[in-house]
């Protein structure tokens, strides 16, 4: 896809988060891209990325379902505001929590396919679902409740 | 500490894991030990595993609370059954399911330490409650649901 990715509107200055922020060099740096009413993310692992032998880690799995939701937060609370992709920058959402139930182990050869759903948007606060699939079935499905990011959130005397 | 941790007595043929295994190059490699009746992990983050600046990814405390929390499992497990680590290889535990409740921004640097403990112990399963703390303060909590690897579980005709 050419299109920009939803990573790639947030600010420069916070765009160095080790998942999904486009100027880690270390990271994953995922990219979501919405289609329809869903947010989709492609992630092929690295070899390494294993928990045992042929299958993914969850810490990864976690990981990418993490990022992914809160791409989707901040990208349709943008949508909902009746602001178009591209005429500004994202604001932050941050997690207040996350669940994820591994359904099956996820091969490491596949890429894996994550879809994204609003479940809930509540003022700043959203509920995001994410399903993770590896070869067309589901593997593990994650649910995220994010919050957008308090002018003080990183306030060193709170 | 000299002694040895939890995931070193894993079977070197599953000691993969990108958390916690200790033949993973790329990986975190986590070492978990008892404390009593608690299970400790001190994990210095790496100054590019970021969420914003000067903070951790929560990708990262996933991670490190999935790992730390199925290492407790494996060897509570074990000691439930009146072995001494040492005395033979642990069997590993599966993440069922994973929930992280994040506090506080972690600053990334500070030591990281998670403390574990059984919430649940029944059958091939348990229920492990780990906190995360950077500097003394609490900043994330997690719960995992852990099973007993099933012996088919890395089976491909699942």
């Amino acid at each position: 896809m050419t299109e920009k990715a939803v990573q790639d509107y947030y600010p420069d200055d916070i765009a160095v988060c080790y998942g999904c922020g486009k100027l880690n060099d270390h990271g994953h740096q995922i990219k979501s891209y919405w289609e329809g009413e869903e947010t989709v993310c492609r992630f092929q692992p690295k070899p390494y990325h294993t928990a045992f032998p042929g299958y993914v880690y969850g810490g990864l799995i976690a990981s990418l379902i993490d990022c992914h939701a809160t791409g989707t937060a901040a990208s349709a609370k943008y949508r909902e505001e009746g602001k178009s992709l591209g005429s500004g920058t994202l604001e932050r959402f941050v997690t207040v929590s996350l669940h994820v139930d591994y359904e099956a182990p996820t091969p490491i050869d596949a890429t894996l396919e994550l879809r994204g759903r609003v479940k809930e948007s509540k003022g700043r606060k959203m509920v995001i679902a994410v399903s993770l699939s590896a070869g067309g079935k589901v593997t593990a499905r994650g649910e995220v409740v994010a919050l957008q990011m308090p002018k003080d959130f990183l306030s060193k005397d709170k």
